[in-house]
């Protein structure tokens, strides 16, 4: 009896190297996840004839299906294709259909069919064809026992789109739905993952919830997970439930970002936004605007390192800089109020900080950061002490950043 | 006999909220690569007593060594501890030696030793208990055959120090020096794998010499690989050999990033930098002030999405942005030219282009991007045409700037 449904087998050259191994086996599984199924268990080995019939038959053992990517076509000496015939007791032979394949792509890309390019048609007998779709290299399906076996090429690209266009389909077919596992992410803010665990209401979730909790720092992702009958009402009431006592720290959700939802809000909200960024370095614009259509509400932002830039382009007066210094709540405020009159945009946020790992003080320490939120009426200030090192307390001090604009945003909504 | 040396397992709740495996293992993989050995397999199993056991008994008949992480502790019911028992016939026994171990934390961070915390010191017999000095949960090892196990807790620091400090010894008392393999690692901007294959000596490198390619996009990384006698020697030759004809190309070594050996070059060469950044969104302000010591050269950009802030800021004229538009080769000179003269600083460089998904025109398609560099005696500017989505054309734009930099500041060093 196999003890998991699906195990997926990578083959690198070197697992170090091993963006190839890392991504492939990631892309699969969120496939797999992304259409309800549970894979269980991930292998990467070396190009290895030996390596890759050992993990074959461990695998073919313990799974239901097992999907393979890597060590096919001829750059690899179709090293996964001996192994499988290997494992499976085999001869390999020319496959026609395979053949015919790599044929059509030599002619469509004007290659010539060499000898090496008919290599990549040599397979297990009694092999099926899969149709790769992006490139030469045909991949196959095997059964071992009760196994079943995919072998797709190592290239992402091509790996993805023969596992969507082939794979799935048969996985469809022979998976029931009611075993399919269903899920929602919820990305909070603000709460630390021993606190939110007191605040849900655990006996009343419904029954067959599973809860988890993982840290994309600094936001804590609670997952839930459902599977069988009517799983996505089940988890449709357990949102609800937690989102009436986590609902206010709710950042993002499955497949969302926590500054993809800010600017959506601004743009909504009909809010515009410049920025005065100093111990982040520009971290927030660029967080802000790696999203398409951040020009919908992002006018500018002062990366202002040197206190001249602070004057030059925030006017900040000389006095403050003098008196407070640049780490300083009237130095923050005065960013804010400064560039929000130079940019005549609704909202100006100003961050000045020390990152570390150098220039703390006794009283301002590494990790001090003054937030300050200039809007049309006020002008809001606050002093943080974030723990960490320089790049946590650049993304803390970010976060903090996108958690005021979209409370911010929020009201202005509210009251319209 | 085992056909691989050094296998890694870790055991997660769940593939997916797969931060966790995958950041384990690849710390695994990068601690020993850099030490020198060469992992051959990487297992990651869900948190369940019968997949872990079946993962064990399949790498000791692999490995002659197994790391394992994970499934320690009592959060996860001590599942590894109980597999490695039953895979080994061993009886669970409370662990003296770890026993103390976990009352010592408890007792040094003021916590009650409660029956959960004594399930920590559960090990199977005969195990050797190995320190933890970052957390309460103690690791162990054990034999199986010939195969040595060791089991480390999954959470990252704890996992990290306890490798660091009692496995990588135990490692490298049964390895011999030879066995170990040395490794370089050139990453090359703005020259493609294909181009790169034929720009190599191939037949006058040293023998035992392993090269192979990866990218880190836009970069390509050429990885040297040596074992055996005087291997470093080797790779000093193949290295000298290598950078003879791609030298110029060089942007980082292993460990290295580009834009930090950037900011070293500018505060070597005594240069101060203000950078205008358009369609890159703060995306290489945000790259150079993660490292530390960045305010030595580093004095402002402005992030100038809107109009408005080129001409206020960046004193970009009007005349420009409306006959040229701005992404245009005048609009980037004017902007780095207004941008110098503001800052005061001896180099400003101007990124502004289309990144899109949106915004392309057939006169300027997504991808087009002007840089402009104004120095102390003159203005370059060129225009680029670069492939790929929004995340592609504002990383390429942000390395193209980066390279112009280098180049700007080893001339300059060059000159003095």
């Amino acid at each position: 009896m196999p003890s998991f449904d699906i195990a997926i087998l990578t083959t690198a050259e070197d697992l170090l190297s091993g963006d190839t191994t890392d991504s492939n086996s990631s892309v699969v599984v969120e496939i797999l996840t992304r259409h309800g199924y549970r894979p269980r268990c991930s292998l990467a080995v070396s190009d290895n004839e030996k390596e890759i019939f050992a993990a074959l038959n461990y695998l073919a053992q313990q799974a239901r299906f097992v999907i393979v990517s890597g060590g096919l076509g001829s750059g690899s000496n179709a090293l996964t294709a001996r192994a499988a015939a290997r494992a499976l007791g085999l001869p390999l032979v020319i496959h026609e259909e395979a053949l015919e394949m790599v044929r059509r792509w030599c002619d469509n890309h004007h290659q010539p069919m060499d000898p090496a390019n008919e290599r990549q048609a040599l397979l297990p007998q009694s092999a099926q064809v899969i149709t790769n779709p992006e490139g030469m290299t045909p991949g196959f399906s095997l059964n071992k026992n009760q196994c079943r076996m995919f072998f797709l090429p190592g290239t992402l690209v091509e790996m993805r789109a023969m596992f969507e266009q082939s794979v799935l389909p048969q996985l469809k077919q022979d998976y029931p739905e009611a075993q399919l596992l269903h899920r929602r992410t919820l990305k909070l803010f603000g709460l630390t993952e021993v606190r939110i665990r007191t605040m849900i209401p655990a006996g009343r979730l419904p029954e067959g919830i599973d809860i988890s909790y993982t840290q994309d720092f600094p936001l804590i992702l609670v997952n839930l997970k459902a599977s069988g009958e009517e799983a996505e009402e089940r988890l449709d009431h357990a949102e609800a439930l937690l989102l009436q006592v986590l609902g206010d720290h709710l950042m993002a959700r499955d497949g969302q970002t926590a500054e993809g939802n800010v600017g959506q809000l601004l743009t909504h909200a009909g809010l515009t936004l410049a920025l005065a960024e100093s111990c982040t370095g520009g971290l927030l614009s660029s967080m802000l605007t790696r999203h398409p259509g951040a020009s919908a509400f992002f006018n500018r932002a002062g990366i202002t390192y040197a206190d001249a830039a602070k004057q030059h382009w925030l006017k900040v007066p000389q006095a403050i800089l003098l008196h407070h210094g640049s780490v300083s709540e009237p130095c923050a405020r005065a960013m804010a109020t400064g560039l929000r009159q130079e940019s005549g945009t609704d909202l100006a946020l100003a961050i000045t900080g020390i990152a570390g790992p150098d220039g703390g003080t006794a009283e301002k320490p590494v990790g001090t950061v003054f937030l300050a939120l200039a809007g049309t009426t006020e002008v809001h200030a606050q002093r943080y002490l974030f723990a960490g090192d320089r790049a946590r307390v650049q993304r803390m001090s970010a976060f903090m950043a996108l958690e005021w604009l979209r409370r911010f945003a929020l009201q202005h909504l509210d009251t319209d």
